[in-house]
């Protein structure tokens, strides 16, 4: 199993106190020790940075920690391998164009290797994991139906839920999409999530002695949803995603969910 | 106009000595403060940092530099604006995914308007620059000529340079492009590049202090070509690039190349 890490928030945000949590179970309190990557949307552009090696001391990781990138959008990942070989290919999130957008994706579970049967439009991949592969099926299917944006996401959002459930049908199916506007979460068996809002107040990381005071962070307007496999802090109300339930959040608040 | 580095190589081959000179120009002793990228293949997975702060002061223009990643296939790219906004999704080097491999595309130059009137196939422009749109509409071409990679290279070759003579014919048309495997360059106006091999001696970068003594740094059968706008070193024997002409890199040694 791996970690997943999703954010969307109305205001430019700095992610490095839940990414500090999350790369500590990277091979420090987690046994996920086979590489890790993070995407930032800024604007329409993805920034990814991706490493093979354990996210406790890497590099890397370090970077990212340390140098804060403020995105409205992020999806993040922690692997433990368990289809596909140890190296910089089969390191999520992975990210294709469509419409004019990158589209970013990363999975938590293990499918059925019948996934492989499945019929590839557009997009092929260039690792061997089934993650990717099923985010090349997902988003072939995106552009299969859909050559042109629809006109409303909701049809969208609906589609990409249908094709999720069919991928649960293959086994454990939790994912973060986005396309820079929209964060897609789906839960076949374990996703949280956390708003922020005002009033703020202080958070205390499960995994590592790190607290943050979000008072002297933020503006009363600000909308930060965190998205996580299991919750990061102790101290504030995570919900918990149901199986099959889809969730799409947009500057933070949620714009569709269904179970 | 911008400054293009690349590099071919039969090992995983360390640029650091190269971009250090190339970032430099990054405001240094060049004027292209626009932002800078590179893309290093590690086998087919492409490991891409991207800034539109002046390279020169960038700090993760000296991790790049300081974290020394090996790879047989570099693009570089530093920016001086023309056409679109300094932005991320408008930095260089470019990447799409075809036949399951990352291809990726740098350019210096600027194009005449009426490219924008190119129809496009499959692929999308996700920034405002021409040297997006050139790559959509290049690769849009190959996959389009070749749904399936042709059976040899030289075919695919051809077909890239009678596109790139189309773009010429609209501009400045410098370009770098590589699938991970080749490394395919065309010149309009300038472009140089060198190949080091047994016996190696010492180089000294013109842009900055720094030399070094490939004797302690490599074995005999290790051959590496560096591709770059301007030379980078001053006592090594730089070959030009004519207009027109392409040329195509494996390995670090010459596989096609046609004026």
């Amino acid at each position: 199993m791996c970690e997943l890490l999703g954010m969307s928030a109305n205001v430019p945000t700095d992610i490095c106190f839940s990414f500090a949590g999350l790369m500590q179970r990277g091979g420090g309190t987690g046994p996920h020790r086979d590489g890790w990557g993070i995407g930032f949307y800024e604007g329409k552009a993805l920034r990814a940075f991706h490493d093979p090696e354990p996210s406790v001391n890497s590099p890397i990781a370090e970077l990212v920690c340390q140098y804060p990138i403020k995105s409205c959008t992020v999806i993040s990942h922690i692997r433990q391998a368990n289809v596909g070989q140890v190296n910089l290919e089969n390191t999520h999130p992975f990210s294709r164009e469509l419409w004019g957008f990158t589209w970013t994706f990363a999975h938590n579970g293990q499918l059925d290797k019948s996934l492989f049967e499945k019929e590839l439009h557009f997009y092929q991949p260039v690792g061997t994991t089934d993650s990717e592969y099923a985010f090349c099926w997902l988003l072939g299917q995106i552009r299969k139906a859909f050559p042109q944006p629809p006109a409303n996401n909701r049809e969208l959002f609906e589609l990409i839920r249908y094709c999720s459930d069919q991928l649960r049908a293959l086994g454990v199916f939790n994912m973060l999409l986005s396309n820079s506007e929209f964060l897609y979460c789906y839960c076949t068996t374990k996703l949280n999530y956390l708003t922020r809002r005002a009033p703020f107040g202080e958070a205390q990381l499960r995994d590592f002695d790190l607290s943050i005071d979000f008072r002297g962070e933020t503006n009363p307007n600000d909308v930060v949803t965190v998205i996580a496999t299991e919750p990061l802090t102790d101290n504030e109300p995570w919900l918990q995603i149901e199986s099959g339930e889809a969730i799409v959040f947009a500057q933070g608040e949620v714009c569709y969910q269904q179970r």
